[in-house]
């Protein structure tokens, strides 16, 4: 039993259909984050294919580097699958017949009403330096070797038959063998502000952070988390710490903080909507439904989501949501007047607390030197005002449909700050 | 220029983020896809931290495997990202300022109406041995290597700047360097029918395929793609030899086929439509917005698409679509009866040709022993019949939302068809 306080993982992920990009590689996403939760640092992620020579160098490199090696795929009966072999081979072994194997695998398929073919039962010759780790619920099992230093896990590529050996078996495994570190995170999502410009907003702040706590900027959409992440001997002091760092921090930030943890921007604000008893309704023109999707995506947003409706045409901006004809042809369907009244008239229909409005230009026509694509307007009306925003945006129709979303959700998240303040 | 038919790839993904599994690494999936079609095979693809010995060692691993090396990741202008500093390390050249490229970060920020920040300008300066490759979406440009007998190619980690720079630069450069092997890909699109039942219907067919045609199922939400695949040495005969099996095939599963190669459904209903000149809106109550997002999705479609509603209770099922109060409370809101009204109504609004309906119990709230979580209605009105239809989907929530806009769609593209025999 190894005791390590710096304990490192490689995974290897084998199979031809991962390399062609056949099949997504679900599986080391999904370990990656179970070994971070404990505190295991995993230190390169690798994919092979069903070649000899690929998986035996892949074997040797990752023992060099990590202290756990866990392996998905090639586990298969057919004559494509070499994981087997190849780790008999590796570790100079032979594969033998383990009549606990044979009977789970017997078991399985009489519980399904099928018969063992000769196929199946070669699943339940294993190499002999390996332990025997059932598979409940597939036909073939894991194999756990201590050798050159290392621990190895193979496990099956098929992902819920992965999660269980990895929860059953591995992660307590591990966590029994090594002395593993304290590790805390902590995310800060922010919105409405770019990489760069937060970085440069925070940099004196980033400068004096102790060298155990670490940051990463994780930019996507229109929003930057920033993880901080921390390393000790104490969950409750690392606590303390990051709390200290993050309450350096928020002044510089705190306008563009939406949430701290996994919270998403629409589960925020049905949280909000649902704590002050508000309710929304949204006017889509150029975001086209996906604001509306967003927020109905979100489990239990009947209770504050009341509708929206997606005037496409300037018709129906006058018809449906009474968009004055006047404003329409002399301002623009693409205008502040326009979406002023849209999130007014909007919030009347729906008889909602706030209205959002949305009308731009998503592209790739329809723009014009005056209005190029990715020009949109955005307005959010309450009881008591209504306010209004212009962005400018990309040449992309996915990404001016998506940043408006984002926009349009933040707008809405500061107001309702501002309603139950 | 190197001339071979035997070319190799390696993929490498770069940052703490991926490792830790706090973010999915999407783009080494859709690169493996990009690569296979155009005949280059990918070796290995691995994934490494911010960290000046990983990313150094990798690149050496990686030039012993592989003709092209791609790697995204690592390019922000934050101290955390290594990738530009290490790849001119790894070159033994310096970093300086090459001026086109700090012309374009600083029209992208102007295009945006912000100030150029020293990071920002940082993102300017690239090795000296590189070949500067603009990104017109992002602030990262990319860079081209032909270094130590190989190709490389460095891309920022945002999946649409990546995807872009590889349809724009890297996949046309590589097919002008190499003489890759002839492949001819065919995508035949299915949708209303799982995978394992179509592979009993096909299989027949499957088995007397020759064999340089390979047969793929990629499986997707609601939808099934076939890839047939032909290997050999002109292009011509293969696209004869696969046309001649799809002949074959297509009496067998036309019902269920949409398209071929990458037209998605909503693409292909806007197709359709606008040939017919025929106009659509919605009502959507349990897909929340979700239909309108893909029609609205695909440029042009303000020609064909008037507009949606999305009256998420039963008040405004009733104010707004003129569905009877009389049947939301004797049949429910989710019954056959509400979605005829609805599409029905819709249709009239809308002043369009088809109208289409939504009502279902998304979950994970809502259901009951009648009506269970999954149950679903849908409707497509024209001229002259309003068609139905009842779905039983699946517990989760964004599940049933997407399978219903697919059963939405479909509905809409046969009862299209029916108008325009």
């Amino acid at each position: 039993m190894t005791k390590n306080t710096n304990v490192t993982a490689e995974i290897l992920a084998i199979g031809d259909e991962l390399l062609y990009g056949q099949i997504i590689d679900t599986n080391s996403h999904w370990i990656s984050q179970e070994l971070d939760k404990i505190g295991v640092k995993v230190v390169q992620r690798s994919t092979v294919g069903d070649n000899r020579e690929s998986i035996l160098s892949a074997f040797k490199a990752a023992e060099k580097r990590a202290d756990i090696i866990l392996m998905t795929g090639g586990l298969g009966p057919t004559s494509d699958d070499l994981t087997k072999p190849l780790l008999a081979e590796y570790f100079d072994c032979d594969i033998a017949l383990v009549p606990d194997a044979l009977e789970a695998v017997r078991t399985f398929f009489e519980k399904r009403g099928r018969e063992l073919t000769e196929l199946n039962r070669l699943q339940a010759h294993l190499p002999t330096k390996c332990t025997y780790v059932p598979n409940e619920i597939g036909t073939a099992p894991g194999m756990w070797f201590e050798e050159n230093g290392c621990v190895w896990m193979s496990m099956p590529g098929v992902p819920h038959e992965m999660k269980k050996l990895m929860q059953d078996f591995v992660l307590p495994k591990i966590k029994e063998m090594y002395l593993l570190p304290v590790i805390y995170h902590k995310i800060i999502k922010t919105v409405g502000i770019g990489e760069s410009w937060l970085a440069d907003l925070i940099k004196d702040w980033e400068k004096q952070l102790p060298a155990h706590i670490r940051l990463a900027y994780l930019p996507s959409l229109g929003q930057v988390r920033l993880r901080l992440t921390a390393f000790g001997a104490s969950i409750e002091t690392l606590q303390d710490e990051v709390e200290l760092q993050i309450s350096r921090l928020m002044p510089l930030i705190e306008k563009y903080v939406y949430a701290f943890g996994n919270e998403t921007l629409e589960e925020v604000i049905g949280r909000l909507l649902k704590q002050s008893g508000k309710k929304v309704a949204f006017a889509e023109s150029c975001s086209g439904g996906y604001i509306s999707h967003l927020v109905t995506s979100v489990p239990g947003s009947s209770s504050y989501f009341q509708g929206g409706i997606i005037p496409y045409h300037n018709h129906f901006k006058n018809k449906l949501l009474k968009v004055d004809n006047e404003t329409l042809s002399q301002k623009g369907a693409v205008s502040e007047e326009t979406v002023i009244q849209m999130s007014e008239n909007v919030r009347e229909l729906f008889e909602a607390d706030f209205g959002l409005a949305s009308s731009g230009i998503a592209g790739p026509g329809g723009g014009w030197a005056e209005k190029p694509v990715g020009t949109v307007w955005i307005a959010c009306a309450s009881a008591n005002r209504t306010i209004t925003k212009k962005l400018q945006l990309t040449q992309d129709r996915i990404l001016n449909i998506q940043l408006t979303a984002v926009a349009v959700l933040n707008m809405l998240r500061i107001e309702i700050y501002g309603k139950t303040e």
